[in-house]
């Protein structure tokens, strides 16, 4: 009521070099279940037309960068959100600690191996955020490490920008208590039992670090260029309507049109080469 | 009625030196427009159930290889029958005529760098028989080096046929009077528009050329490890219908089922593990 805001300025992290998480409440909630169910089903419409806009043009791109601790619904968000879209403008890359080759290269050259091209969008199911993060957390990377990659990351994406990028980071932020239920679902069904690794309790058993860490990440990342948005998650369904709302805003912000239709008379030639000379 | 060949059967390419696609018409089906409608709804659930076993299990990979001529339907297929499956484990890559760095390396090098890993299905849009079809029909390419370049496929296809990923290879199989007709009606839609290029009338004025080297291409790379399918494609619903048929046979040939659940022990260990000491 009289917020006239986009979602994007409602959802969009501060520059703060120590924000918070705890100021965010995982639970909040912009909409109704019901309200936010039908607008996601119409946004889904709304979403493949748009990013088949963009692949019709090829002149700009979306990279969406997913994080958050392991069920906070990176792979949901995917699942109902993403698969609105059509696959062949699509990519989902995932990022997980380096391994052989990756420890050896600057971190962010596996990024830039799956980086979208114009007219498509992709998807970083963890990112280039990991490498500060997790060192950050489990490997006690200093204060200067830990600037300097983030320098380093705000030089990278402002140059994703200028070449046409859009870059819309989100934290999906839950709490511990819903963390907590979610890995009993995944220990007891056995359809889900797959999306469980004990790695992740030792994850959990360091909350209080990961929070603190995130915060800075986030807050020192926050730029105009590339800016971050803290999406309440405990709720599943307002997850998936926040990132649809944001994508959505994103792409009609882009104010694509289908490119110029032909002329009569560019039809009428090519309609004569149709048939072969003779 | 009595014939109890699976499609995959039904839709095999014979083994064949000199395979003539004048053999197939385009125009056939094999059930009716509102039953395979009906069918491809099915299908796309269970296409959806399946994929996500094969990703719990991550022991096979499928590779779904599409060829077929200028709007045969690559894209449509993509977009109608594998958006069914979760894009967390789906990727899409198109391949047009190599390009800048490309042309200096061995024709299978950019094949290799878009495999799925294990849990995933990866759809080639074009593909690696885009490296023989185009050098024999635009290049005047010779028998053996043709002959060489297919014998190195299907050893390559082999190899990954042992590292467990299954390769379904369709050929969208398209009329001359279909293809103005798709032709025609991307050139009048402002929204089709910018599917067309006017290199694709380049390539319909040697039809008669693409069918042959086509016909060779296919016979000669049909192996019982990599079979070739010839899908009737004028009919869009019959393709989608078809093709989805295929995966799902493939899928539920695998006979997977989620990872062995947790034993209530094991629940009772990690469950006491979600609380920190203290």
């Amino acid at each position: 009521m009289g917020d006239d805001r986009t979602w994007a300025q409602r959802f969009a992290a501060p520059a703060d070099t120590d924000l918070t998480l705890a100021g965010y409440d995982p639970a909040d909630t912009s909409v109704g279940k019901s309200k936010a169910s039908k607008q996601l089903d119409a946004m889904r419409d709304d979403l493949f037309d748009l990013h088949e806009l963009m692949m019709a043009n090829e002149d700009r791109a979306v990279l969406l960068v997913l994080q958050g601790l392991d069920g906070s619904g990176k792979g949901g968000t995917i699942k109902h959100v993403i698969s609105a879209m059509n696959p062949v403008g699509v990519n989902v890359a995932g990022f997980v600690e380096p391994e052989g080759t990756e420890k050896k290269e600057h971190f962010l050259e596996r990024i830039k191996r799956n980086l979208p091209e114009l007219g498509e969008l992709t998807v970083f199911d963890r990112s280039h955020y990991e490498d500060v993060l997790a060192p950050a957390v489990l490997d006690g990377m200093s204060g200067d490490d830990f600037d300097e990659r983030i320098a380093e990351i705000i030089e990278f994406e402002e140059q994703l920008v200028e070449r046409g990028v859009t870059i819309i980071k989100c934290l999906l932020h839950i709490s511990y208590d819903e963390q907590r239920e979610r890995f009993l679902r995944r220990l007891r069904r056995h359809d889900k039992r797959w999306k469980f690794s004990e790695g992740d309790l030792d994850t959990r058993a360091k909350w209080d670090e990961w929070q603190v860490v995130y915060g800075k990440a986030i807050g020192r990342s926050a730029t105009a260029a590339a800016p971050w948005y803290v999406i309440p998650s405990d709720h599943k369904w307002h997850r998936n309507w926040a990132v649809a709302s944001l994508l959505v805003e994103h792409f009609e912000a882009f104010g694509e049109e289908y490119p110029e239709p032909f002329t009569d008379t560019e039809i009428e030639t090519f309609r004569a080469r149709l048939e072969p000379p003779n």
